[in-house]
């Protein structure tokens, strides 16, 4: 053969390359060389999930689901990113805290009242103390979160992360996420997953940082909301975020909330703490495979190690077969604001 | 140049052209040979749209809104299909009388309890004036689509769809969408908007056929809902439908749950009556571009002509600039069923 003609019988060869490429790169994948969660350790807990992904998307495969209904639901505090000790350095506590500081001057009985008292004297025993009674944690959520539109909420909240830093690690909040789990969420969208963040945190202040920090859009954040009430001018409507709160999502309200928002039951869940246990019983009662993953805060080293309300998540998890991740020996990288 | 010279030298340009087009035909739109909305007349309705889409789609205009902001609400009994007179043909109402008839054995009172009585005796007049009570309207909602978990209500309503009929029309009630709507939310989705559903009716009802009837996925359903409760065996967890409404999805509470649900304002909303004003007046607060759609029943002919609370919707259009969109003028075809 000569040259052209070798050329000219290649070609629908690399037309048929080239074509087969294309969807890819449109999908954005081709350039990844890297291997799927290659910011965990090899161990029980990565090869769980790639197993489970697997399953899932093998559509000849006993266990798979069609992609409408690969839900998947995080936790985020304690989950996606660092929280510990609540009080101190929850992002929403911190954001609270500054709050109650900059509204002082109206509120003279606050110097009187707990928590603001413990908040306004930085007496971080008492806050904790403080906050023990559920009715203290509402009224603070209430005076710092509510009262405005939603409009000047967005703000306050985009003001705060702009200027703010974490307290213990003096970094962007935005900085605090775990590289292992901002992996997870991007291999379950890329495997037709929908991903949702199910806090107990309020859903106006997350859906401020859920894109850019967890690559999830706004609509797919649940969380606890003040009562809305829809105000109107002639120029058009708006809505008030009133002091009371509506929606307090944790516990029951975290399955009952993927109801209201989805309408499917979750296959995948992870979440922390004894609060993301309905979630998790929820994906286990139904009809499709579901992988249940407990993140264990056990490396003093790295973050922090400890078990707060976690009981019966640990023993659900033993019993139950479910998937315990354990920071110390599955995570690579803690946080990637540090060499480690 | 020799024949395989030729070849080889156009196959660049060949290569160029399939790639191009692998794109399209991945995303299903080489094949649709017609013209956007071909089943709306040319108008000003039409017009209107094609012209919103255009802009805010048009990355170098002016107008233009990012795909992830472009939110379309649309409320579905009266606006994608029929439903007048609402207490005789409103697919739910159908519904519920059904329920009715088949529960009565086991509440005996019902025969002198309105609306109950009205249903079993089928009179039609006496159930419209007793439905003008609200709480007669929520005891129906309650006891015929409440007290049982949600997998078994959604067998109930899925049975529902597959064995009725449309009373006047005698088709499948999932034949009764207006084909410019159904055309409408297509062209909004292939144009990058999400779009929602935001119903009245029941959310978990509404979600049986959303996908099947408009292509509006499960998790874009915000509807009225029961209070949910969450329970759970050692084999897992399941929701309970409550007998008490939880969430009434009606006027000024549309806006508050695009809210809830979305986090985001609508830029393009479509409505029939003054129920959806606030969803409106919520499109048009904003900073976005944005288009209000009021569909108007006044084709006697295919349809019902008819006003039933629109006093204030109409006065809106009319004084705001929003869009009016007349079945009789606007629509080539009102159902699919028959012949126009």
């Amino acid at each position: 053969m000569s040259r052209t003609e070798k050329i000219s019988w290649l070609m629908p060869i690399v037309i048929a390359l080239v074509a087969l490429s294309i969807p890819a790169i449109m999908r954005g994948q081709q350039s990844e060389s890297k291997p799927p969660l290659s910011s965990w350790k090899d161990g029980q807990a990565k090869t769980a999930i790639l197993e489970f992904v697997r399953q899932v998307t093998d559509k000849s495969g006993p266990k798979y689901v069609k992609p409408e209904e690969r839900v998947a639901a995080f936790d985020d505090d304690g989950t996606l990113w660092t929280e510990y000790p609540r009080h101190i350095n929850q992002i929403q506590m911190v954001f609270s805290r500054q709050r109650v500081r900059q509204l002082a001057g109206n509120h003279k009985d606050w110097k009187y009242t707990q928590p603001f008292k413990a908040i306004l004297e930085d007496d971080d025993k008492a806050l904790a103390v403080a906050l023990q009674d559920f009715w203290n944690k509402l009224d603070l959520l209430r005076e710092t979160n509510g009262g405005m539109t939603v409009d000047e909420f967005g703000a306050v909240v985009r003001n705060f992360l702009a200027t703010s830093k974490h307290p213990k690690y003096k970094v962007p909040f935005t900085q605090v996420a775990y590289p292992p789990m901002v992996e997870l969420l991007a291999f379950l969208r890329a495997n037709d997953f929908k991903v949702y963040i199910v806090t107990g945190g309020g859903a106006d202040f997350i859906r401020e940082l859920s894109e850019g920090v967890f690559g999830v859009a706004r609509e797919n954040v649940i969380g606890s909301t003040p009562e809305y009430e829809y105000k109107e001018t002639s120029e058009g409507g708006y809505l008030v975020r009133k002091s009371n709160v509506d929606v307090l999502n944790e516990n029951a309200a975290k399955a009952e909330n993927l109801q209201l928002h989805v309408g499917r039951r979750p296959i995948l869940v992870a979440g922390n703490t004894d609060g993301d246990l309905a979630m998790m019983g929820f994906a286990a009662g139904g009809k499709n495979p579901y992988l249940n993953l407990l993140i264990r805060h056990d490396d003093s080293e790295r973050e922090f190690a400890y078990d707060d309300n976690t009981v019966k998540a640990v023993e659900y998890a033993r019993t139950r077969g479910w998937t315990t991740v354990s920071m110390k020996n599955d995570f690579k990288t803690v946080f990637s604001f540090r060499e480690e």
